[in-house]
């Protein structure tokens, strides 16, 4: 696990790719044919040098005085990204996190295709959920088997379930030979070193909210 | 909203912190009264000077050859986030994202404090979910009148509506006094420079996690 996460710096960079995919997306659709860094920059309030820094990770430089042409940029970030190709995979958890995951249309744009739901709830079974349907969480190898028969293997796991099921549909998961895992429960999960896997961490972004907070009320007392 | 981003430097510290502090509460379930930064570090497969940098931020330094008292550095985490005091919130959103997020508990032990959830479908007026009634979003002004009444004022909005409600919805939680904004929706919020806020990045995380697949896959075939 060290060696793959040493393996990916900068992450920072890597995680703000997204929202210049976007705003270069509407830049697109409003004709722009180029952008320059100091506009991106401007936009999301990022000193333009951090902005050139950040897109050069994906191997494209802009040009002085003129900027990057907007569509070899999107090409870049989202072949950088692995966003130009279709992600097969499993999600296992089919309650409310993983309806709402289900139903969220935008991580199909980047190439997430999630063609089965699974779930231990008996109730669940059958359910369609915005065109996938839950299966029992025992069939989960039976399908996997059959997807790769059909030449789709299932590349990764969406784990969506309470934390104490995690660890298991996770050894589940890489039964099966899902080579990437999303982990929303709030657990670390042990994993072999040839899975990636990247948690969802929800209370890294509450703490960062609530220390804004209690950092904005000591400024006012102090004022 | 630059000033707010730039006075909460190293944002990536505190984000380590929530994992650090459920590593510490586990330690002192098991009676361990002081912990040594190199097994954290060992722990999370981090550089002990990164540990200790991470640490120091909540102003406790832990002695040479000894290590950190487990209590204490609970505390001062607990205190430098906010969390050892109760933060009273409004969700907006209940469908399946907001639903997850009433029903996790994990979230109440950081001192988010839900006291209303708020829609605009009138299907789901009147529902309980995991206690927490769900209003019209009409009465989101005078719901909020009658908390700072009881001398309860509303300090956070939760926003879990799709993207295209979400600025109207922050603009109303500004509007009713919030400090402070946690934004699940993907996409980014105008709002005053007073209003501390954080976006859940979801987009950001499965960009990570997709490009260090297709980082794996180049390796492969390099191999």
């Amino acid at each position: 696990m060290k060696a793959s996460r040493a393996r990916n710096l900068p992450t920072p960079s890597v995680q703000r790719l997204p929202v210049y995919l976007r705003f270069l997306k509407e830049a697109r659709r409003r004709g722009d044919d180029v952008v320059s860094c100091t506009r991106i920059a401007e936009e999301f309030g990022q000193l333009s040098v951090q902005v050139r820094k950040d897109l050069a990770i994906t191997g494209v430089s802009g040009r002085p005085k003129v900027g990057y042409r907007v569509d070899e940029l999107i090409e870049a970030i989202e072949r950088f990204l692995g966003w130009d190709v279709k992600t097969t995979a499993f999600l296992v958890g089919a309650g409310n996190l993983g309806t709402a995951i289900l139903n969220y249309e935008g991580f199909a744009e980047h190439g997430l295709d999630v063609v089965a739901a699974f779930d231990a709830n008996p109730a669940l079974f059958g359910k369609e959920i915005n065109g996938r349907l839950v299966y029992p969480l025992d069939e989960i190898a039976d399908r996997a088997a059959e997807l790769r028969r059909q030449g789709r293997p299932v590349e990764m796991g969406v784990v969506t379930v309470p934390a104490r099921a995690a660890q298991p549909v996770a050894d589940r998961l890489v039964e099966i030979g899902v080579r990437a895992i999303w982990n929303y429960a709030p657990v670390r999960l042990d994993l072999p070193s040839d899975v990636v896997y990247e948690d969802v961490k929800l209370s890294a972004s509450f703490a960062v909210l609530t220390n804004r907070l209690r950092r904005r009320d000591l400024e006012i007392v102090a004022d």
